[in-house]
């Protein structure tokens, strides 16, 4: 297979996945509807759906059932997207070359939608259990959706991060906040795609393993880029970590063994969860080019 | 029963109920905790969980059941308090006396805690499954939370007052406010407590209708008690409406007709759930000292 051909192709049926499940831009508050779906729509690698999507695929799983999941994840996503470019945190007027929800709709609107992005995640959740082939496996989805996404999961993450940005941080803050910041909803996605897949507890175990490994990687290959990429490239500045004196892996332990790490993690996940026997040939693709991705 | 006592004590078990819930301040995201349960503890009526809980037992339902939806309805409500005081929307500095979140902790950990604490309702219900004796109670209660504090209940009123809160509104704008942000979670405390009291769906949407008439004269009686209290009683500026230029029913339909509206809704609910033929005495006084409260 070609397999930036089948990425895009992948890419954009999720996008479809997604949009079916965003609101309708109607009633008095359509304003706030159109600025969630801006805020999805305005782009994004639909990464968190894709793992959960594949790895579903890789027990053998109904995907109809993970299809909630998906949009929630990506909404969950956004949603702390949205916050984390307030004035008030990073302050980013742009993303991906595109405005950002607060630069378009003013701050007020920009703290809403997030919170309404964030409910609307649980509200298809919550909608999706009547449809739903197995109750069992879908309240243990939303369970790990719920607490990974929270104060002992991303948002958690989030709030040591914001509280250190001045800060430099020792390794043991960072490994923090990488686990939760960036660790939580990947392993999320691939624990929900294995748990409407039909994976045992032990193999769900080790998919939660897999994707912190995944998110590390995934997150200092981040650091790389912003210390060896262009604005071109990426789409947004560079250097910016050095700028605002923000601790990284790469900033505090150099290129080198950043570049190790991101290949030592990789390698163990890979192993990992082919030690399971199952094969998925794109999900093996897609591990190795989240992590060794150039934007 | 003298109803003020009772009131006070009712007030302090489920404060318990609510506390029991709250995470443990430990960890790196320790300060966060921190400001969710200053969030929560800094004060308020518990109305919500009040009235779910009475409505629980009018049906005479299993009140444990209900205690994670209690949690989580006050949790909710909570999060859009604190993101209301933010300087972006309200820019209030002081809540019943006491400093707000963003006042204390800083606007970008205030945003963070009123995500924590709306997603953190949800990890209470997610992990309340496990133990509910009626999983399709507990599914259907869920959905009800989700749906009326999205962008079709609560969120969505929220995103059109503060798009509006320049303009003068007319009747229609006012009563969608109204019925979204204020009505749609006092809908859901009282659904909830019938869906786990196991009230029939007839039952239930005869609860919605009453929920949404006290929500509504709750709602006119604070406008009321912003043009005729005094800041001692209630413990935040008075006048605040005049001056904001913010439409309000009082202003917009004057003292006297607002005055009617809130002894008419209160008495068309009560007369409508007693009509339900079951009996909960501090139900129905609770119904009355709510909207005749005076602060």
């Amino acid at each position: 297979m070609d397999f930036t051909i089948t990425l895009q192709e992948c890419t954009n049926s999720i996008d479809a996945v997604i949009y079916n499940f965003l609101p309708q831009e109607e009633g008095l508050q359509k304003s706030m509807k159109e600025a969630m779906n801006y805020s999805v729509k305005v782009g994004g690698k639909r990464i968190r759906p894709m793992l959960m999507l594949e790895t579903c695929r890789l027990f053998g799983g109904n995907t109809k059932d993970v299809e909630p999941f998906m949009a929630a994840i990506e909404l969950i996503h956004t949603s702390s997207l949205v916050h984390d470019d307030l004035p008030a945190l990073d302050n980013d007027e742009f993303r991906r070359g595109k405005k950002t929800t607060h630069a378009v709709y003013g701050q007020a609107i920009g703290i809403l939608t997030g919170d309404a992005l964030l409910n609307y995640a649980y509200e298809i959740v919550a909608n999706s259990f009547a449809e739903c082939s197995d109750i069992n496996k879908c309240v243990k989805a939303f369970k790990v959706l719920a607490d990974k996404s929270g104060i002992n999961g991303m948002l958690g993450g989030q709030s040591v991060d914001v509280m250190n940005s001045n800060n430099s941080l020792d390794a043991a803050h960072l490994d923090f906040i990488y686990c939760l910041k960036t660790s939580c909803l990947i392993e999320a996605s691939m624990m929900i795609g294995a748990i409407i897949g039909g994976a045992t507890d032990e193999e769900i175990k080790v998919v939660e393993e897999v994707a912190r490994k995944i998110g590390l990687a995934f997150q200092i290959q981040d650091d790389i880029l912003d210390l060896t990429s262009t604005y071109e490239q990426l789409g947004k500045p560079v250097l910016s970590d050095i700028k605002n004196n923000k601790s990284t892996y790469a900033t505090l332990f150099g290129l080198d063994k950043a570049k190790k790490v991101v290949s030592d993690y990789t390698q163990e996940a890979v192993d990992k969860i082919n030690g399971l026997g199952y094969e998925n040939e794109f999900l093996n693709k897609m591990l190795n080019f989240l992590v060794y991705r150039q934007k």
